[in-house]
């Protein structure tokens, strides 16, 4: 089983991904894609689709992670995370994945013990749960290793 | 210059194809799209990529048409129509086509003359201007045969 949790945005798109075998985690990739905001926005999701295709081949991925969005002030940033949403739904048919939804609240839940966490404090959880893992640079990356982690989690429950 | 016009939906897809050579335009495709409400949101995406993927080839498509979507009352329907969305601007990415949007306002201005037609105004305005038409069995085949032409007239001033 290889898990990659995906945080996906038009500015940075953070991932983590890991494998479990024989009852042991272990995070494998993480990182971020950013999206140049000059190229157009049809550009940006073939450069996204790409992106995350290239990862699920290499890493042989079996579930794809993501969070539940909220709707924010801005209409057309939920409209525009809607785009990138259905990329990886597509993605997961193309490629046979399982694709996993979490609330915000279950992720926070699942790695900090708080539903209602900060982003600082679901970023120290996922150092403390991932040994010798470099303070990822950005909190987006964070974001994604804990929607990972709380994928690996709950899959002994409920996958 | 082949133009497909397309209003998506989960339920009901309508699609126009037109071409235009010599300065004329001709309807060579319409229909629709119906989506299966039992199957999963993921293999929806997929039939509705697959679909419009062999309809891009099959026509050599080189423009796509699009509606401008707003908001309604519904933040979770709008979220979604931003999947298919995303699959609309990967399709122009993968195909090297145009990718061009208007307004409601717009397309029923440019069929009707009157920017808040109704959706039977529209139909009826449609079928004016494609003589031989079959009367389309669903209002969302009227708005993406709208849509398409909106996009030929349109092509001639600001493509």
């Amino acid at each position: 089983m290889v898990v990659m949790g995906i945080d996906p945005g038009f500015g940075y798109t953070g991932y983590g991904v890991a494998q479990q075998s024989n009852g042991k985690s272990q995070i494998i990739d993480y990182g971020y894609l950013k999206l140049a905001p000059k190229d157009s926005l049809t550009a940006r999701i073939k450069q996204f689709y790409d992106f995350f295709e290239l990862k699920i081949k290499t890493h042989q991925v079996t579930d794809l992670v993501i969070e539940t969005p909220f709707l924010g002030k801005n209409a057309q940033v939920f409209l525009k995370l809607g785009y990138l949403r259905g990329i990886l739904h597509l993605l997961s048919a193309q490629n046979q994945l399982n694709l996993h939804e979490f609330s915000p609240r279950q992720i926070k839940l699942s790695v900090t013990g708080f539903g209602g966490a900060s982003k600082e404090q679901v970023a120290r959880a996922v150092l403390h749960f991932v040994p010798g893992l470099a303070q990822p640079k950005k909190l987006d990356v964070s974001d994604a290793l804990a929607i990972t982690l709380c994928g690996i989690w709950r899959s002994k429950v409920f996958f």
